[in-house]
């Protein structure tokens, strides 16, 4: 393990910036583009996120993706007329050499794996806003891309590469550092690009990839002119793309920082316990009635606000506490405030703004069904699991409700609870809770109002109802369990349990291939001290233990 | 690691057994329930594979394995008028609990991952052996069932556990061992059973299980009667099955023992440079032309033999030769009688026993596919790579054809493969390897004659096409870098690569649990020397790294 195997001496990682902080991308808005934005990868090699490692041939670690995840979701909000995205690069001949090794080999196993699910949602968020906004997005590579660099491209959709005789695409990380290329790119080589296997087989060995017309042939790249006509083919697919957008017209909302004080999401943190708490507020005053008070309302409107801070919290939960094993989720606040919310969205639905809040308020609950700790939600009078917030339960690796003789407790559906919101396995959460009786979602979702403890828990949104003379022990033992057991077993298991029924690209990224990512960057030969990543770039060999597994 | 972590120095694993040989199984054909079978597990403590671990309380071995998946493969063909299957313990108050943790903690990390994926195939084929034989199978509990023997459970028809006050299912890997169950158990909770996602995260984190009324109101179980009505239940359920059995009449095949001679299929290993070569022969002389013929051929026709010939090649390569990274695939013989083979196979495909051999071809096949060793196909003058051995090529990584000037060199299609022979994922190898060109699929079917090597190139069905002055070189360098790699990487690339397009439980179950399970098996937490795995029944308490991942 490297020099930063523990690290927990370093400052936590701050996931919020902005285009004028930008140190590794370029925003930009070419005229002669009309609606297309332009994203140029232009890394600063001695301004990565930890000291050690130089971000040398446009390399990124995690504080590059952090603003490639930034930017994306601004043009989403503050840039509706952009209908086309366009990557290229700052630097000469190469577009991107894909995750730097030095940073790689010197983080530790959590922080490795965090990176990787990180850029992999924020390769899946670009995939997002082709399918969902109508923005489709164009690597135009003037120059070789290699590794994560490849995978970004794979993950626009369209690839142009200049045929120059010397640039090519490669996944190296296999011949080269004996780990598996970490952003989804085997499953998009074969599920997205629908590569033959072969062929994909030969391209993930060759450290040197593939060239030119040979990329074409393989469907590696859409299209690989010379250099002079370069420019004219990433123009020609730019207006294309403009052309066939169907993103919808709405009013730019800016999106301001979040700033160091939360409104409606709260995280506290009991080292000792190895426990979280995450609470969600729901809306304290009058919230937009209409998309257009929606507009007006901008970031500040709880919908867009209450579920920024939850994706704030959901990393800052990843990556600055490993040691918490458990979350133990609540809301609170009126849960009539969220239905209003969900009822508006609902009833708002074609409206451009609208859809992008719902679509957000999406990314960041998948992003909460992806984070590998155990949810345990605590539904007590006061709570307010409703529709949106109720997404939150469900996620949950298990739901208490109190049952309480006196004092209220209640959950509710909203219309969003019916398909707004979708899991990664394209079902939603209802649907993967009931695969067994699958007739059951439509019965809940008719529930025209609130359900009590007794209600909740037959229709089977609850997993165990402890009455109060109960509640503090049994809440308290489960919690105590939970977090003493194996994390290693508990991240195993959550990820099996949690994505049942249909997969798809998605899961198959996250459940397949990081699996064997993570399994792979546990091994010796990858990471021992004679292994290929810890001796990349080192005059010393790896040695390998052959034995295949 | 414990004693055995190099399993080198043990003596090789043998795959043939038989009833009469059996150490803890019973095959027993009980008088009172007409077409039913019994197996009666009933463990020989001190009988294990390898020495070290007594196998207490009805836990298994891969041994108990080994012979669990002979009598499955002697119920398809040796007693064709076993209509249903039922599993029962030859113990008190213990049905079976699970695999061995003695013999797990000691062995390696590879015979682990070997072991489970061997589990799993032979789970597999208990199901498949429902859905495509017809023979359902009952799991008929009058004791206590956890881990392992759950999960051999959950792979019947349906499950009766007594209700005694005692008796439970459980899957305590996760709290007592740290680690997985290994055998598809939490895939089977939420894919097969539909177990709601947090009674399934309760169920697999507390080890001392669920009993009667609760189990079946979970769904981790179908009845659980009390003790004097457990018999009627058992027998009502297997009365029910053999009724709605629709199992074809066919000639008993008995399955004579391979012995040492091996007749179609030779592996030749070359150590030093971590290679083997497996070669399938064409049959030589005259084959069955018929259904009739076949059930008179038997075990002898080349269908069967050659098969069950190359099954126990590829275990033999599993578990005795870890050292082989690279597995060069080869044919011989006339391909004109495999493609007699399979016309006949195809014509009289409504048999009983034509059903039998087509479906042992398929499970063999997918044996192939589900081998981590990397897979390079070499069709030279004299292979004989045709239809049913055409998939071998087609389940290789890479396929390298000889473009001879002078001698003849082809490959040729036959029906079995347009779907008889499917892969995990549910398509067959051409439509895995067209998923970009679906089209292609028909248009290399319809292909009448053999294709010689640009045609085949031109199909798609080859990788590379070396000619005769570069072939031997071509090779041996492909070869040689490949096997110079991380094997470890190769694993998560093939495990990547092979398995495009849609998931089944099956893949989920290689492809995302196994994959967890294999990080999992890793882990210090589990197999470290504070690890759980490694301190089960110890008296020191396991330590945990308490950091999530």
């Amino acid at each position: 393990m490297g020099a930063h195997a523990d690290d927990s001496s370093l400052p936590p990682v701050v996931f919020e910036t902005h285009p004028d902080r930008y140190r590794h991308w370029r925003l930009e808005f070419p005229q002669d583009h009309g609606a297309v934005a332009r994203l140029v990868l232009d890394v600063r090699e001695s301004e990565g996120l930890r000291p050690g490692y130089p971000l040398k041939l446009n390399s990124y670690d995690l504080g590059v993706d952090i603003e490639l995840a930034d930017a994306l979701l601004r043009l989403r909000f503050e840039h509706p007329a952009v209908k086309a995205l366009v990557f290229t690069s700052g630097k000469d001949r190469i577009f991107c050499s894909g995750a730097n090794i030095y940073m790689l080999g010197s983080s530790s196993h959590g922080f490795k794996v965090n990176f990787c699910k990180f850029t992999n949602e924020t390769r899946l968020y670009l995939e997002e806003m082709s399918a969902e906004t109508g923005v489709q997005s164009l690597a135009a590579m003037a120059g070789t891309s290699s590794g994560g660099g490849y995978e970004l491209a794979i993950a626009c959709d369209e690839i142009v590469l200049v045929d120059d005789g010397a640039s090519a695409v490669s996944l190296p990380e296999a011949p080269l550092l004996g780990v598996l290329p970490g952003t989804g790119g085997l499953t998009r080589l074969v599920d997205k690009r629908k590569i033959r296997r072969d062929l994909a087989d030969a391209f993930s060995t060759v450290a040197e990839g593939v060239r030119g017309k040979r990329a074409v042939e393989w469907g590696l790249v859409d299209e690989a002119p010379g250099k002079k006509d370069f420019e004219a083919a990433v123009k020609r697919r730019l207006d294309a793309m403009v052309g066939r957008s169907k993103r919808r017209a709405m009013k730019a909302v800016k999106l301001e920082a979040l700033g160091p004080e939360r409104r409606y999401v709260s995280l506290e943190v009991d080292t000792p316990a190895r426990t979280a708490t995450l609470t969600v507020r729901a809306p304290a005053g009058t919230e937009p009635q209409s998309a257009e008070e929606l507009a007006k309302a901008g970031c500040n409107a709880w919908a867009i606000r209450a579920f920024r801070e939850l994706d704030d919290a959901l990393l800052d939960l990843r990556f600055n506490r490993p040691g918490v094993s458990v979350v133990v989720l609540k809301t609170a606040g009126d849960l009539e405030k969220v239905l209003a919310v969900d009822r508006m969205l609902a009833k708002y639905r074609d409206d451009g703004l609208v859809r992008e809040v719902t679509l957000l308020m999406k990314r960041v609950l998948k992003r909460l069904d992806n984070t590998a700790k155990s949810l345990f939600a605590l539904v007590e009078p006061g709570s307010s699991f409703a529709g949106s917030l109720l997404e939150i339960a469900l996620a949950a690796d298990r739901v208490y409700m109190l049952d309480h003789p006196d004092e209220k407790n209640e959950v509710a559906l909203s219309p969003l609870n019916a398909g707004a919101l979708p899991m990664s396995n394209g079902l939603t959460r209802l649907q993967s809770r009931f695969l067994r009786e699958p007739e059951r979602v439509a019965r809940v979702l008719e529930q025209a109002g609130a359900l009590d403890t007794k209600a909740a828990l037959e229709a089977g949104l609850v997993t165990f109802a402890p009455d109060d003379i109960d509640w503090e022990d049994e809440i308290r033992i489960a919690v105590e369990e939970r977090a003493s057991l194996s994390p290693d077993a508990m991240t195993g298991m959550e990820a099996s349990l949690r994505y049942g029924g249909p997969e798809t690209m998605e899961t198959k990224i996250f459940g397949r291939l990081s699996a064997w990512q993570n399994w792979i960057f546990q091994r010796p030969n990858a990471v021992g001290p004679r292994g290929a990543l810890t001796l990349y770039g080192k005059p010393e060999r790896p040695e390998f233990d052959f034995n295949r597994t």
